[in-house]
């Protein structure tokens, strides 16, 4: 469907609509588990990464406790064409949390459970409030884990919106590949489970898959089965320090296409290991150049090979520097900083400075070509530039600290980034989803044969367009 | 959309609409590319598995040579409102090919191209009419493999539409997991390109994981981008035959959880075992017990501890005889068996016999009830029986080779294992796909709130359903 053919889509955010629905709200769920603060609702309409804007707040932030609510809570919206958007751990980088019609939010803390863990099958079922370094922390004792780790405050529900990854997802993949089945509520509040616990299944088409990444246009996860697998044993991290950017990505293109198989492959340019050495959260001083954060596990003589293949690579491709450590304290440290650098990014941040970053991802072959680019391109603009990322999914992230003033040029810089990326037979957007920053540009990437498709589904599912409206696509004209 | 609210759709397949669609494929196509024999027209309605209705026939084969043509081809049938079928190697089992409403057949026979092999990026394009095997024989010499394996004879096409996997699924995944992009054409026509090339994207709803598995309902498929991996090293098969089926299953899971990574972990039972000896294809005569068929590969100290631990299971579960070997020779005949079981059973039918299959799948922990408990059900019941499966991933192939007066009595058997793998919190078909023979059990795994929202989906992209109508679910009343 084009969007100049969709019929009009009239919310109502009327104080007496929003009154009349929140005296339901207040029936259904209690009063004390509505919050009309407009604090809390700006907060509710961005994360740490993608400022929240009072123009796009929601009007009621709502904490449902079961499926059933979140069902009923539907309902009253779709009767009353209420907008609704749902929140779970605010660290989304695309907008998808902001409320430009307005209406309300639907927060998940109060649904964060985990049960039924089966260990033979390797699953466990939990609510969308869950955070994955909780769910982890629970697994440790039983030798299992949840793969995907985006940014440390992530939860489970924004994680299926957003289609999220991170540093595992080389060896992994990503969210969908852990999800195995959804309890979903539809706009009309119908309540829909996706399917049962098998590993795998062909039975009709994809809904689980289609719902994760969909950020909360189509339905409102309020349950997840995800599956797990055993923690990697022996684990090792290897810290390659290059003179050269090149040099740094053809070790990592060595190490993908070589077989063995490594649990993450990361690159770090200078700027990033600049902002982690301001940052004093960390004892050890980085040396600031291009640098490989690998990780790899498994018996003594796979390990044995690992760090012999990365130590031939680095003598080849002249390594200034290679750590190799298994000692778990030094393990966690140095991945830790990894982790930590979006953290690090936001402590550079000055006050009135805003942050933009881009995701976009290449195949592998095109890494270097899309890094060095970019580098040249933001070389003398002005503003602080940090290039990292999962160099072993061939996703690059470029994040702009820039002062308010020079908020177009950095935009501007984020697009060419993008565009490079398509160029190179890339997306737009690697992991972090496109929310209201990406949806204008969705069109250079899947054409407007794939954005009308897009509608489309959107539409039949949702037919008063309330969920999550304007994200991804625009929804009417 | 519940069933009842669908407006009424109607297809004109009267002689002389077929006749002046005929003259616009052949102006098109050549008449060379269009083939109206009746026997041809039967053969597409069906495969060796699932057998051609010819009272569920196309009246037409068309033949086209590129993306261009199919999208021609359906402008013309969109217009007209003829149904739509899709062909590629004919293997599937759920009656996907048959042509209830009648219309035209698309055959990819040739549209079965390689090109754009990335050896970095570890992708390459192919057509629709591409085989699996082929695929690999071609890629060999580079080192690299296309993991799913389903029946020899599959092409990429139906791979893609039918989510198949097979036995190399318990390690690599399924079909959605190798499929990076796809080229679709949908009901008008209009060509979609889900995607480009990289490893991972959030670009929008996956429309690539959507339409794998949509068994050609929603678009069809005219090229693939697909993933790579190096083949694996050093590949060895073991032979485990036990005494009984609980301790074939016990041993399986006890490899499944350790952490351990092997290949494929398969179970065939000792029916199976006598058709394989009956087939005369093999020289060895195989003992008719519970086996279990075990793929694994890797560095020398790697395949050591995977021998080291099947012996050690072997042992403690009272294995009758356990063999294990590297020799490639040894290890494509031992394979071979495991995957030519279908062809031998299909051989172990007399004239007038039926084949009747399911292919439910259960979480790993039900394995040993759902194939015991099938055991007791078909024991007494006069109808040859066969179990085996992809038990590494809870996929269980229950078959029937029966004479036509006992068909009933067979598919409701079926319908019992597939009731059974749904109550063991299952599914009805773990890679074969939906089709026409499980439409009205689908509703029992994904209620009816899930089936509607597929018909919503289905007919926001193909309002007049002429893609294969009557697949995965009733189109209307």
């Amino acid at each position: 469907m084009t969007i100049a053919s969709v019929s009009h889509i009239d919310y109502d955010t009327t104080p007496e609509n929003l009154s009349a629905a929140q005296a339901e709200f207040s029936a259904l769920l209690g009063p004390d588990n509505i919050d009309e603060d407009q604090e809390t609702c700006v907060a509710h309409s961005g994360s740490r990464f993608a400022s929240a804007d009072s123009a796009h707040k929601p009007s009621l932030v709502l904490y449902p406790k079961h499926t059933e609510h979140v069902s009923s809570i539907l309902k009253i919206c779709s009767k009353r064409c209420i907008p609704v958007v749902s929140y779970s751990g605010g660290t989304g980088l695309s907008g998808a949390l902001a409320a430009p019609h307005g209406g309300i939010c639907i927060d998940f803390k109060d649904m964060a459970k985990i049960w039924d863990l089966h260990e033979t099958d390797m699953d466990v079922t939990v609510q969308p409030g869950v955070g994955w370094m909780q769910l982890n922390a629970e697994l440790a004792g039983k030798g299992f884990f949840f793969p995907p780790d985006p940014a440390p405050d992530a939860r489970i529900g924004g994680m299926i919106a957003m289609g999220c990854s991170g540093t595992n997802a080389y060896r992994y993949g990503t969210m969908k590949d852990w999800v195995v089945s959804l309890t979903v509520v539809l706009a009309d509040g119908t309540i829909v489970k996706t399917g049962n616990r098998p590993r795998k299944s062909s039975a009709g088409y994809d809904l689980t898959h289609l719902i994760v990444g969909s950020e909360g246009t189509l339905g409102i996860v309020t349950e997840a089965v995800l599956r797990l697998t055993p923690i990697p044993k022996n684990p090792h991290v290897a810290i390659l320090t290059f003179s050269d950017t090149h040099l740094a990505v053809e070790t990592a293109l060595s190490i993908a296409t070589s077989g063995a198989v490594f649990d993450a492959l990361e690159f770090v340019d200078q700027s990033s290991l600049e902002v982690v050495n301001q940052s004093g959260l960390f004892e050890d001083r980085w040396a600031e150049y291009p640098t490989l954060f690998l990780r790899f596990s498994g018996d003594e003589a796979t390990t044995q090979a690992h760090s012999a293949l990365i130590k031939s690579l680095s003598e080849r491709n002249k390594c200034l520097d290679v750590k190799i450590s298994s000692d778990p304290e030094q393990v966690d440290a140095w991945w830790n900083v990894r982790k930590l650098m979006g953290k690090c990014l936001i402590m550079s941040m000055k006050p009135g400075d805003i942050f933009l970053a881009s995701d976009a991802a290449v195949p592998r072959s095109r890494l270097a070509d899309i890094i060095v680019e970019t580098q040249e391109a933001t070389a003398d603009v002005g503003l602080f530039c940090s290039t990292l990322g999962h160099i072993g999914d061939g996703n690059v992230h470029v994040a702009f600290v820039c002062p308010q003033e020079l908020r177009a040029k950095g935009e501007q810089l984020i697009q060419d980034v993008q565009r490079r990326a398509l160029r190179m037979e890339g997306t737009i957007t690697g992991e972090h989803g496109v929310g209201l920053s990406l949806r204008d540009m969705l069109i250079e990437e899947v054409g407007s044969g794939g954005v009308d498709m897009m509608r489309n589904i959107k539409l039949s599912l949702d037919p008063k367009g309330i969920l999550n409206p304007e994200k991804i696509f625009r929804i009417q004209a």
